[in-house]
């Protein structure tokens, strides 16, 4: 048996302009960051992993990255029980990724994961094969997805506006969701909530409803509503929402609201980790799962998470932060190879600039809302080094190094309070 | 991306010697029925599977077999489709190969197991790894399994008393552990129950703990009890059992049982397929699950039910029935690759004949009560044709078409009826 064995793993973290997108715990800083996983063997081959770039998470990235050198590339098992030993010493706090809106998910999945998806784009370029044949192949050559919007300012606070321009009201949502779908053709839309009270979201969906009609819509607050306002947004967007997404928090609120509301409720704030799984099905509080693989511990236990759903009878959609190429390149070969998955994954892509990526352009992108499934070994994706280092230097140089929505809202308004529900 | 694809498939069923074990629908015949799958490619590869070999579930195999001409070889989801696809149409009934016992399995996962670890076969012999190493790689090097005992009479009737003898009361069944022990080195034992009255059965299994005070003992009947017998059993035998197997019928009598006696109940009767889990689950019917890959549908689907056990918190354990080589590789690949197998798998090898098996021999074996994890690309082992022609002889001369267990019974005792509970 030829044996291949991890020699050195380099973590970089990187930034990337984003733009004041709203959501109910603050706003989207000038920049996102990420941290670039790259593991090389002693064959001499390379894979990539994709992560969130909070302190507190390259550290445990790092300190992961020590205890991985020496893993056998196909030794997945060997190298999950690795980082939950070298975590179970870890006593820091922080670094979920996630502006504190999902802080419940396993520290060892979320770490885990980068390092999973790249042993598995070596694994893929050891057998010359797509990482979606690794993961029982491609059911679908191309992955849908869907437009993600979001409430926005016209531009960062002191900035002029960006090419999207504001959207703070119905017209501007169904504004940008038009522009949005002329540049990706996106099949379904996603509006992020949370932000105004619930009656104007409301009228921002029946206004998409009423210039898409045929387009599946859903809703987002991310938890910012009581048990009551959701029972009553719900009620009012009956037959509207092909799902309502986390409109409150906790699994016994959202239990309490499906028992009221006609659609299937979605989450990723309330069953974010295995352990969740339980008492989510035990009182019955969601009809649909997002994924992540960035959480759920990489692309072969987001598939045990589908499994998951299949035999419990949930539906499965797929959850998405601010990311870069590798991350998209991840989620393609996972949507491509799950049976089960029922609807069209997220994706912030829209908002990232088309000229900032640490891959090398062309190998992945979008056609009528949808990703076609690289073809290549592996992710099908190349690291761009001299990308990877202009990225990096915008971390270095941006000054953030935590995600922080409620900080850099508070700079505008320092009255501003991160509260769930906030209606 | 270079392919291969499955260019055909030969499905030879056999039959090897068993002898007259006793459980609670009758014994077993004088040949144990098994298929050999052989799974070719156009780049001259093959792949061995194993699974039942009764009637109709031949017929469905070759059904399935068409089916899968063409399917490329990491396209194991769609292998899956495929199966399914064509058993939509199927209208037979039986063939569940395991004599009544356990007929609420999945056909489709049936029927798609030894295709399944056919196709694993020949991916490890594709990319020069063994099947375990596409599973996310061993945990162990060495899989652990236990002595089953049965209940036996000295030999088939109107034959000689066979190598074992007799074992009709608890002094029988310490002998034949000594002797097992002896030959395999086990390091647990379990007992198949429901063919005396309990009160001798309990008597057995305190005879063997007298005998082997550290060694782990399990007991199954094949749910011969009704639920106050089971309790009755439970309770005599606390501190004594590390489970107690299927005493009763169903969920709903599992559940009343578990509530009552102090050991964890295992089952491989009413949790036999994915459907079966959420009833399960919610009833808190059982504690540990016997995994079973020739009817949970293969390898990596027996290693989603490993998922869902550990996410629910049930532990693990592995069932058999009466197998040849290629199914004793294929579990102990799968065991060696699951990190929650939390206890001693199960086997009936030391019931077979030790030259009659369709691999080459020297690949696979006991010692010290373990198999070692074969190193070689794929399964490991490699089928020995003049082997496979012998027990395909042996089937066509035999006259056995469908494993019946309880019609084998009624030859020596006209008046036997298979009933559950018996007792």
């Amino acid at each position: 048996m030829v044996q291949d064995r991890v020699t050195r793993i380099t973590t970089t973290p990187v930034a990337f302009h984003d733009l004041p997108l709203l959501n109910t715990v603050g706003v989207h800083e000038p920049f996102a960051l990420r941290a670039i996983v790259e593991v090389e063997t002693a064959a001499g081959l390379t894979g990539l992993g994709e992560t969130y770039g909070d302190e507190a998470h390259l550290a445990r990235l790092r300190g992961a990255a020590d205890a991985l050198i020496g893993t056998e590339v196909f030794a997945l098992n060997d190298a999950a029980a690795r980082v939950t030993r070298v975590l179970a010493a870890d006593t820091t706090t922080g670094g979920h990724g996630m502006s504190g809106m999902v802080t419940g998910s396993s520290t060892a999945d979320r770490v885990l994961s980068p390092f999973e998806v790249a042993l598995l784009d070596i694994q893929g370029k050891t057998v010359g094969r797509p990482v979606s044949d690794l993961l029982g192949g491609r059911l679908r050559d191309r992955v849908a997805f869907s437009g993600y919007l979001f409430y926005k300012w016209a531009g960062h606070p002191g900035a002029p506006a960006d090419e999207w321009g504001a959207a703070l009201d119905p017209d501007g949502i169904v504004r940008q969701a038009r522009t949005m779908i002329d540049r990706y053709g996106f099949g379904a839309l996603k509006l992020k909530g949370g932000v105004f009270p619930p009656e104007e979201e409301i009228a921002a969906i029946l206004a998409l409803r009423a210039e898409f009609p045929d387009l599946p819509l859903r809703l987002d607050p991310n938890a910012a509503w009581t048990v009551e306002t959701s029972v009553m947004v719900g009620k009012a967007l009956a037959g509207v929402l092909e799902y309502l997404e986390d409109p409150t928090p906790g699994i016994e609120g959202m239990a309490e609201v499906a028992r009221q509301v006609p659609m299937p409720l979605a989450t990723n704030m309330c069953v974010v980790a295995f352990d969740d799984v339980p008492p989510a099905v035990r009182a019955d509080a969601v009809g649909v799962v997002l994924s992540d693989h960035h959480f759920w511990g990489g692309l072969r236990r987001s598939q045990l998470l589908a499994g998951l759903c299949r035999t419990f009878g949930l539906g499965l959609s797929m959850h998405s932060n601010s990311h870069l190429g590798i991350s998209l390149a991840a989620m393609t070969h996972l949507a491509a190879a799950t049976p089960n998955l029922d609807y069209a994954c997220d994706t912030h892509w829209p908002w990232k600039r088309a000229d900032e990526d640490v891959i090398k352009p062309g190998a992945i992108g979008f056609v009528d809302g949808a990703v076609a499934v690289p073809d290549g070994p592996g992710l099908g994706v190349e690291l761009d080094r001299d990308a990877l280092g202009r990225l990096h230097e915008q971390y270095l140089s941006c000054g953030l190094r935590n995600r922080d929505d409620t900080g850099y809202m508070q700079t505008v308004d320092p009255s501003y309070r991160a509260v769930s529900p906030r209606w």
